[in-house]
């Protein structure tokens, strides 16, 4: 899978792209409304919302109140599923190609935990170490030592061990898992990939092979130490707009071999500091906060590089007010402050020129360094171990205790 | 992988095309020659041949005699390794589409089984169900089941269990074999797989992805329990020369990942009892003979069908003789009767119309009855334990003793 935060790329006047390895915004920023139409998914509605926190019996979590997590696919045939008192399992992923995950990639993980916690469900997580080996210039040693890092900073995000499965693609694929993979390509034609993904004739064929690895851990028997004698439990895939194209393709095939129709729940994109139509890239440390900065190079980065929307003097402020639109602070705060109120409270005093982008970004410093400094304490207490632990392939007994 | 018997289509006026999964032939039936120019493999001349003998210490296999294995690549290397008192390892394959073999299938094992006991050498024989669950109308279940049913009839042939290993893909792709094929797969563009393999965009990406399946048991390293330490082991590959374009493939890739090109040893095709322009399909039993078939019915297939060289009358016959160029039963008799004089004693009457259509039928019904009972009793023997023995996942400590 690729991150939650993919490469923006502003093209002025030109149609948004948006796919695993590319997003180009449009001007303006992404179309999430267009995109929903465009992809054929359903929007994330409040009685939608409302039906999760009655069913979990616990408030929705903040990425589903504020409309981060926005479009799904089926999620109503789930939640059925559930009311009656039946069984579904989790799929996410990541991508490993750095070393340390940003913000924006703990987001997807975030939402998991909340899912698994309040549904009481399995969770497999793939790293798809194959994929970065095929698209980055890396070895396949490192995509797999990159793979075990991820994992450490995925079990670090408090998953449950007797209920969640950690697995490379590189250690994982055979058997069951390379049946189901072997499945779908015979129903993907090279026509519909290159429709769905962008190939070119160029791509090499392990680009061209790669859709049916990321598909299969939607079907249970893709698990059968884990599921075995339950083909048709459903799956809800927690994810980045940017990965429906794969989940469109499996969908797709899935009732023409004899599998349920994975369901998803999707979020929109984490920002860039420098705003949502740039890059938030690897190669460029400022544009991202990453899990492992110190209090200090967070407040440096937020002061110097996270956009702001106030205006250029404080008189100016103080009479107009801050843009909430373009302001990646409150975007950020948006993300990661829990509390509505006072949420509320900071985008009315900055939108009304009352508070300034100092005084907002103080604020996320705060914020961000808690989070990044817990992360950094829970990250510490994950032993090798517990990484052998969550990616051995064993049974679950408990995993829906 | 293809059998050495692929189905032959006659294409009037036009270029031959030969590849694993279509072989027609231009007018004239199939230009051995041109194959060879066209692919650009060496052919297997007397001095190799001589050299062969002169190293294992024993006469030539008659498929060298007689030409029948006739085009390599890097044989020659191969030799010398040998010479020298390194090792090297065999690789072929089969793709299990039939229940019960012809005797086209069989020429490849009885051929290898001559490289193995000559050169005491380890072999690895792939079973490819996942390739004839992509090009067949099969599930994965029958694909793996004929892939079992195959392996006894290879296992009839007589290959030393302390020295072979034969796996089927649907269990055996994963760990270290994966990691090849994700490797190979990056280096294969899918303009390179059309080029080679004829695939169009229309073809679903199980096909564009199976290539490198093929392509990486000619590397030591996808055998870790077998060839551990020993990654820059030669291999060896006995194939009919349709299989030539994935090996292309792969000696093309092999030294951009770091490993050995395997060397080929590559096979003409064996003719369908109607002549070398007709298929040999599964779908007319008349077309071939099986391991299965009664003495009574090769008898019947073989005097009905086998296309004759001689002439139209008794009379004709006697004053023009048979043209053994077309006749099927001479050209059976050339792979499967053992004895040189014998044969050129046969094919001198025939030609000069001293022996008959008839007798030369007659005789060749007791070599391929006798062939094929030895076989079915070969085969009656082979139980299930002994599949699992030569299926089972395990070092080789005798492989090279």
């Amino acid at each position: 899978m690729a991150s939650v935060a993919p490469e923006v790329e502003k093209k002025e006047e030109e149609e948004q792209v948006v796919n695993p390895w590319e997003v180009s915004a449009g001007k303006g920023g992404i179309d999430y409304d267009k995109l929903v139409d465009q992809f054929g998914c359903q929007r994330l509605d409040a009685p939608l919302i409302d039906r999760i926190a009655r069913l979990t019996g616990r408030p929705p979590h903040r990425f589903l109140r504020r409309g981060l997590f926005f479009a799904h696919r089926d999620l109503n045939e789930i939640l059925d599923i559930y009311e009656k008192g039946d069984k579904f399992y989790l799929y996410t992923g990541r991508g490993p190609s750095s070393e340390a995950l940003h913000l924006g990639h703990l987001v997807p993980f975030m939402f998991t935990k909340y899912l698994q916690d309040a549904f009481k469900v399995p969770l497999v997580i793939q790293l798809t170490d194959d994929e970065k080996f095929l698209w980055k210039n890396l070895t396949v040693e490192e995509s797999k030592r990159l793979a075990r890092e991820n994992a450490k900073d995925i079990i670090a995000c408090g998953f449950d061990v007797e209920r969640t499965f950690i697995f490379s693609d590189f250690n994982f694929v055979g058997g069951a898992f390379y049946e189901n993979m072997v499945k779908v390509a015979r129903c993907v034609t090279y026509n519909k990939v290159v429709g769905i993904f962008g190939f070119t004739p160029e791509d090499h064929i392990g680009k061209i092979s790669f859709p049916p690895v990321q598909a299969v851990p939607s079907f249970p028997s893709s698990f059968p130490k884990h599921f075995s004698g339950n083909d048709q439990l459903r799956c809800l895939i927690p994810c980045a707009i940017d990965q429906d194209p794969y989940f469109r393709m499996t969908r797709d095939v899935a009732p023409r071999i004899g599998y349920q129709k994975p369901a998803l729940i999707e979020s929109r994109f984490f920002p860039a500091l420098q705003g949502e139509n740039t890059k938030m890239s690897a190669s460029d440390p400022n544009s991202a906060i990453y899990v492992t900065d110190s209090t200090k190079y967070i407040k440096t980065k937020v002061n110097k590089y996270a956009f702001s929307g106030g205006q250029d003097s404080v008189e100016l402020h103080r009479k107009l007010g801050a843009n909430l639109e373009v302001d990646v602070s409150i975007k950020y705060l948006n993300f990661f402050l829990e509390d509505d109120d006072e949420l509320e409270r900071i985008k009315k005093a900055y939108k009304e020129g009352r508070m300034l982008t100092g005084e907002v970004k103080q604020l996320l410093v705060t914020v961000l360094s808690e989070m990044v400094e817990r992360h950094k304490r829970a990250r510490a207490r994950v032993t090798e171990e517990m990484v052998d632990a969550f990616m051995a392939v064993r049974p679950l007994p408990n995993m829906f205790g």
